[in-house]
């Protein structure tokens, strides 16, 4: 998607209240600001949560970035108790890509965002293993192979998370990275760390899971992306697909399915990431999404 | 769903202008209305049309609702040069439902309407046959059963506007109703009429489609709903909908299915329809739905 | 679907070894039968488990069906270590359903039985509920009301079974009967009793997973219709299905999409029972379908 | 998917009779062929056309592939009047590749096919731009520029042909080839140049497509694969999906998921291509497909 130049987005939670779409709307029409999208959700008619996310062009502001943003908080945050916050797109998200062997979920994110479909920076990529250091190189990207074994795990991750640091990394996309990452790196990145995982009916725990659908003849097979919190593989839910599958399938075609969906809700968790379409709220995610 | 009491929707369409929305919900809750979903939408960030839903309760009003549309008549929509409706989720729809022999279509409206799904009011049945005179009766329907011959078909839409007159009738839906509407009809209840009918890619016209689309091995089969103009199955889409379909399906089979698709997509936008989620502008609509 | 006068179905397991395609098919057609439908399954090239469908159809055949079958067990399925069972379309399966006080599982299929989509024979229904009565007796089927008790639910359930037998039932369908089957009934009914559950990724256990699948935030919502083994909610998978659902729903609006999804697996499921194209394999199946 | 060597696959068609599965399968078996996958269709119970898909094993073959066709042409097809065509996976399908500007539906098979998701050999790729020429040379494969101009369309598509002979090609991927073939082309390469097209509900005729179907207001937008015949855009369909879209994407927003779906759909249709898993029978194909 092409980005229109001078954009902002805001995002906002809230106990829910009479009056604050008039307040928001009110305070930045007063300081210049055109609203091009407005999207609103409150859980309970009375006494729920409000979030909202606002698209407004920036070109005709009254006043910098900065002292909008002061204001807001003065005039506006404060009074409704809010958290919020707010993103340009002329400042690109710094996402970080990590990797281990498998390419699918990488070349899909790589090859859709040099199509500009997804807009953010790329500043590194890492892996455990040299596998895609070539896919990387391909799309002039930096590439660290930073190996782990047991031993090494914390200190290589405390090495990672120095990395990212010094690159000046917002968030984090985990293609298919087979490591754990350590308490250290989620809470550093809170929110900002989007993982990709298959996903069956029932659910198979342990080793080899598309031996076990196929053992268990499932008849659908999916993904799930979601932001990676201390407890594994339980963090909000971004976005979730699954794909047909028959008796037909042996193990091996079950697992190319099982990339294809993978590859697929990777980028459209990542897309409403970077779009900051994506409120989260405790354990679960409002997306205001396009389609 | 269940209704919630004391609920108005507001449907507004408008040249795109700054400062809309911060002016329609600050005059909204200053007469104690207590906004409770907002939904907008603006085809382009400059001079574009914009279209806004606004769910809001009423229970707090400090004035009547005829007293709050002609404020709003004066105070805003005038100024904005608005296109607007308003409706309030007490005064429930009066739906009227044609029909001719096929039940699918009615069943499953009639089904979703009898556990509240489905919320409006169905004051008549009319057919041109009388097989499914059962099924209304089953469900305490009113039922009129107005054949028609080539000869009396004009006489006898007549007598179907009467009777719809009569009845208070707002809006039809024609669940596989065999006749075309004569233009009285569709000028009369403009956009108030909905039609769902099979669609296939490629289009087949002419007699049994589902037979061209066997003997062209199409591997989807569809469906669309949409709001009945002049120009015969060209109205503002509302609705689609296919079916993955195999070589495998004979000639009834696909038509077992086409079916399903028919009566899923039909009653989606019905529910769009009676939840006043539609703002039709030209020949499109603008579906603020909730899937 | 219309049945063909005249078909049988001929459903084969076996280990897998070279010739039994064509000593099955050359034996068949020496009888008289004209196969109409073929379809096969291999685990492994090699060695592994043999599945195969078979259609013909009957009115040609040289010998009665009693004969046919002796003469298939001396002549091929004893010497190929054959599982298989034959069904005739002229004997409609009798399938009991039992519901307790939702309805929207009974009346899907109910309603596509009336319409011969669902080709079998009811002979009864059962519920511990007497709220669906109306909707049975609307079709023109027994209705039994057993309630049950923690203290009568063995009897009940004994009874039940009684009553089954007495009505030379041979399946049920399980339309949201929210009891649980005592293994005598589960082991009368091997492989022929059908369940239809909610399903969710992840998984929610407990009371109210809609409370909880809302709490979640998950954007699929899912159903599993599955043949009933001892291990609750665990037998061999027969359909599943999704539909994708966002933040803007509420409970009782996941709910309602909720039952439409356990409506359509069930539907789906019962079908591909009552056409025989269902091959039970230890704790999965081969669904051999059409769509 | 991984190829096992060795393997055959058999396609037939001819007038249904009795017996056809019997001889073939009695026929391979006593060659030594083990039958590993068949699936069978037929039009009609009575009179209608056979369709067969075979694979087996070659290794145990008793006599050579020549030897093994010229019996099975003398033995069998002639009897049975059988259209019949033999692969061996062993030797791979030489597919040239045809694109212009565009690069989605080129990267999704070149991807897939260095993955070995796709098993074919790609001799050429050539277009009538040089944009692409870089995709092909990052996958080692030849690339030729062949511009076209409206005088030199005659005699351009003449030197392809003179490469693709040259080459050995078998079929043709148009990856979004944005000119008509020639008759020459299509009749050389009869149902074996695979074409994918956007396809929407309505169909829109004439230029920006993505536009018109924003203007109408499509909740549907889908991909179309076919081969290609000398009519235009309506030979056998192969494949086709669609993608549900909002009001709220914008035309480029469209146009994105339009070449999603478009990739995704190419792609299906290639692999079943590839896997010899498609009859063509007049106008329409049977696709004995996995999934």
């Amino acid at each position: 998607m092409k980005q229109t130049l001078g954009v902002a987005r805001l995002l906002i939670t809230c106990p829910d209240r009479s009056g604050i779409v008039a307040k928001v709307t009110t305070f930045l029409q007063a300081q210049g600001a055109n609203i091009t999208d407005l999207d609103q959700h409150a859980t309970d008619p009375q006494g729920g949560t409000f979030f909202m996310r606002l698209e407004f062009q920036t070109d005709r502001l009254k006043l910098t970035a900065k002292a909008l943003e002061q204001r807001f908080t003065d005039e506006i945050a404060k009074a409704f108790s809010m958290d919020w916050q707010i993103h340009y797109t002329e400042k690109a998200k710094r996402m970080a890509i990590f990797v281990s062997k498998y390419d699918h979920a990488l070349l899909e994110i790589l090859w859709r965002w040099s199509r500009q479909e997804l807009a953010f920076t790329i500043p590194l990529i890492i892996s455990n293993h040299p596998d895609l250091k070539e896919a990387a190189q391909h799309f002039d990207l930096p590439f660290y192979c930073l190996p782990v074994t047991p031993k090494t795990k914390l200190s290589v991750q405390e090495k990672m998370l120095d990395l990212c640091d010094e690159m000046k990394v917002e968030g984090i996309i985990l293609a298919r990275y087979m490591q754990i990452l350590t308490n250290a790196f989620v809470k550093h990145y809170a929110n900002q760390i989007i993982n990709i995982h298959h996903s069956f009916l029932p659910a198979f725990v342990g080793a080899n899971p598309y031996q076990q659908a196929y053992d268990k003849g499932v008849k659908l097979i999916g993904a799930t992306a979601h932001y990676v919190t201390e407890e594994l593989d339980m963090g909000p839910i971004i976005a979730q697909d699954v794909v047909r599958v028959s008796h037909r399938l042996n193990v091996s075609q079950l697992r190319e399915l099982g990339q294809y969906v993978e590859r697929m809700t990777l980028a459209r968790a990542v897309k409403a990431h970077v779009e900051d379409r994506i409120i989260v709220d405790g354990n679960k995610t409002i997306v205001f999404d396009l389609q």
